[in-house]
């Protein structure tokens, strides 16, 4: 630990730690991929932007791309655990509806932030690549989740597939159009979408 | 052209250019990589394998992880050329199962080949990137050919992410396990099993 991460200063002699430092790395990171494009950045200037040191970076990043992909195992975390919560007698694509509709209500009140990240990310080869990766292995720890409730394959890894291309096309509805359909009502309506088309109508 | 590309030496008179460069350089390379490692084989040693330059490598393919992935483009013109040549009454999933069958029938002959290339691919992390990237572009490019059609979104988008799990599940089953059945037929399993999970069996 850096004393320049303390500037909140010194409570009873101790040295505290900023529990806000990682958040504040986000933020400044966000303002100038936005400002002056991800691959312009350096860490030096987002440890500097937000008043931390670039030891204190790396303690909460790999490096500059991990920053916009931090979310990433909570998301998992919350979509694995909804669909092994799931009662057992809900068939897969159920399991997989209440996963989504928890990851939607984590997103509510993030549509802005979300809407910079993908301006950011889509304005990236590498940062595409990485957003891909991470969609991918989302998929697999569904398809995981689900073989442990007993589902084969390869329906498992299908179902898996299905739950991040329903993610993924809402999701791009929501941060980019003027739609003003909230992320869960985007992805129930995606489902049916992709009921109605599987079903031939 | 250079004159070591054409060591199967001279036609009355006239350097003939070898029309299978590209071929070797993707032989030699594929060699490589399963050798050596993608990451420890540079251009020069490709271009040397395959008994032509490095001159010749970069008129054929951008740089070494392309070399892997130069079938992508054929893969896509044989998706959205069959969607939409798909008779104009076919459901949008209909479309897409004549697609893959197109898909299925071109890649009969190549197990051994996607066999090493998905070993080369599963190693590293800046190839299975390219991969998701080139799968992307697979998906997007189908859900297009289907909007042609006059298929209206998100239906678009999600037949065409749609199409490219079932192609990508059925490809690691294909090329990954034991399975005797071949692609065409892993994919139409694939499309079935699809329709099975959606349709809430």
């Amino acid at each position: 630990m850096d004393v320049r991460d303390c500037h909140q200063g010194y409570h009873q002699g101790m040295v505290r730690w900023q529990p806000d430092s990682r958040n504040r790395l986000e933020q400044a990171a966000l303002a100038l991929y936005a400002e002056r494009g991800f691959d312009d950045t350096t860490v030096a200037q987002i440890s500097e932007r937000a008043g931390l040191t670039e030891r204190t970076f790396f303690r909460h990043f790999s490096d500059k791309r991990e920053v916009l992909f931090g979310g990433a195992g909570a998301l998992q975390d919350l979509l694995v655990g909804a669909v092994a919560d799931a009662p057992p007698s809900a068939a897969p694509l159920d399991a997989v509806a209440r996963a989504l509709d928890a990851v939607g209500a984590v997103f509510a009140d993030r549509r802005e932030f979300a809407r910079i990240r993908q301006r950011i990310i889509t304005g990236s080869v590498e940062l595409q690549e990485r957003e891909l990766i991470k969609l991918a292995t989302l998929s697999a720890a569904v398809a995981d989740a689900l073989r442990q409730r007993g589902v084969g394959d390869p329906a498992a890894g299908l179902t898996g597939e299905v739950a991040v291309a329903v993610f993924r096309v809402a999701f791009e509805q929501w941060v980019g159009g003027t739609d003003r359909r909230d992320l869960t009502q985007l992805m129930r309506v995606g489902l049916d979408e992709l009921r109605s088309v599987t079903s031939g109508a």
